[in-house]
């Protein structure tokens, strides 16, 4: 069988890279993404979406090859001018990223639920395939930490450089928050759910907890890509967060943690032999290269996903 | 006698030049310049202060030796990438510039006045004198035309570049504008209050309009400098829109404008013809070299300038 349409979950950097192997592997119009909106914050009085915009960047080819997140070819004058005048500058805002928060901000402020924005912003920047933030209302990860309280996602992440040990985490309003116009269809019309390589805790979790959205998902084929290999997260606190919270940061971590909720789970090269585990956990194993240094590994992986999954529909049809 | 304190009323790009040239003559702290702030707007969400900012890069170094507005070494990656998502991108903001819009638009939404953020903003910049704006309440300068009805300033100025016929002009909010903290102190302990060669009707006379400014300035030595030079303004619309009013725009036009309020008038030689006529109006001409090129012309017209006032204090006591 061929399938028509997947759906993917994904965060910031390590999602984006997989999201960006499945658009160029699926035909137009095949893929969804449905990227976490918990990290996104107000900031110098505008509405940043760190994640939302790392994943349109990338899927547009604007993406800042260097570092994952921002845009390639920037400047940095305004935030450098702002530090000048004594003005916050810990969260590092590009000129032509600025653009992004400024017209978003605006559009946000005139009464545009974030969808419609980010679906006029995707097709601005000719991307072809359903990029969706999980939730137009305001859900906010909020970090549980030994010796600060509570902390914002990005002060945590940014400004702390995830330093504080984490006791758990929040997402405040996301009792009241509801999958974002398309969101359920999307998961409904879907062949396969791809939960892409990012952080289970802060990227995932906050998707799978917007009510519906885990209920819908447990009638899925879905198939994760493990964000640790070896025991660490190429980028990113997923292992320290693990540790903290009392796990064995690892692959069979991971694949436990989503649980029942998942058909198949690709695994590293590296964890190999951690195979027959997830196999006993009841979730059918693909050992691959999972490592995305280029393009070419993005569209490998990519590729290798969708014939897992299609592998994995005509097991149960 | 010396002068201790000069007042200098300023618009944009011509009064922030005069400004400049008495700020290198004077001693530091003897200098405020009160900036028109009716041409201010929110644009993009944020707070746009022209003729401040003019003045505040100028004076501190900053300005674009160009086109006399806007920063030098200046980039437009972010208003770029605004048109790119169909934003707004007819008034052009520069990256450094941006910084000053975003962070002066927080601190006001936190309640700082804005004499207070542009004290701040000053104090960063490395600026000695005192710069006000006239008021930190909301004056907005609309344009009465006759084709298009009554347009927001930057509107007509910039979007409209001063096309439309000129029927009079409203400030809207100066009924309860009052004068910044500083401004009537200022004018009271001046020895002499310069009115720079801006705009008369969009930059001086806002100033003018405040409630207890004109009657202060009553009591004050005043002296204008013309923004008219052979009936021509070097740049900005005061001559059109003195014609579009039904008078000739002259040096002459400008000095009976001001009418009573000015004690001498500083005229360009090439209308020294005027005068006499100047003289008639009861006013004292002075004739000399108004074009300002570069900083040596700003500097020696801002000494020209404050010789001159020290000669009418003179001639008083």
């Amino acid at each position: 069988m061929n399938m028509q349409k997947i759906v993917a979950l994904a965060g910031g950097v390590g999602g984006a890279k997989l999201a960006e192997g499945l658009y160029r592997t699926l035909p137009p119009d095949s893929l969804t993404v449905i990227v976490n909106t918990g990290d996104d914050f107000d900031h110098l009085g505008l509405r940043i979406c760190p994640d939302l915009d790392t994943v349109c960047y990338t899927l547009a080819g604007l993406a800042n090859p260097e570092t994952g997140w921002g845009r390639a070819d920037e400047t940095w004058n305004c935030i450098a001018s702002i530090s000048v005048l004594g003005g916050s500058s810990w969260f590092r805002l590009g000129d032509r990223d600025l653009a992004t928060h400024l017209e978003r901000t605006q559009r946000l402020r005139s009464g545009q639920p974030l969808s419609q924005v980010t679906h006029d912003f995707c097709q601005a920047w000719g991307i072809t395939c359903n990029i969706l933030p999980m939730t137009d209302q305001i859900v906010a990860t909020c970090v549980q930490t030994a010796e600060e309280g509570e902390l914002e996602f990005q002060d945590y992440f940014v400004r702390r450089q995830c330093q504080p040990r984490i006791e758990g985490f929040r997402f405040t309003g996301i009792e009241s928050a509801r999958p974002a116009p398309g969101v359920e269809q999307a998961l409904r019309e879907a062949d396969c759910v791809v939960i892409c390589p990012s952080n289970p805790w802060v990227s995932v979790s906050p998707i799978l907890s917007i009510p519906g959205i885990g209920e819908l998902m447990k009638q899925q084929t879905v198939v994760a890509v493990s964000p640790l290999i070896g025991g660490q997260a190429l980028k990113g606190p997923a292992a320290k967060m693990y540790r903290e919270l009392g796990f064995e940061p690892s692959a069979l971590t991971v694949a436990r943690h989503y649980g029942s909720l998942l058909t198949g789970m690709v695994i590293d090269e590296r964890d190999r032999e951690l195979g027959s585990s997830i196999s006993e956990s009841g979730i059918i194993p693909l050992v691959t290269q999972t490592v995305m240094l280029n393009e070419a590994d993005r569209v490998n992986l990519g590729r290798t996903v969708y014939q897992f999954c299609e592998r994995l529909l005509r097991r149960e049809h």
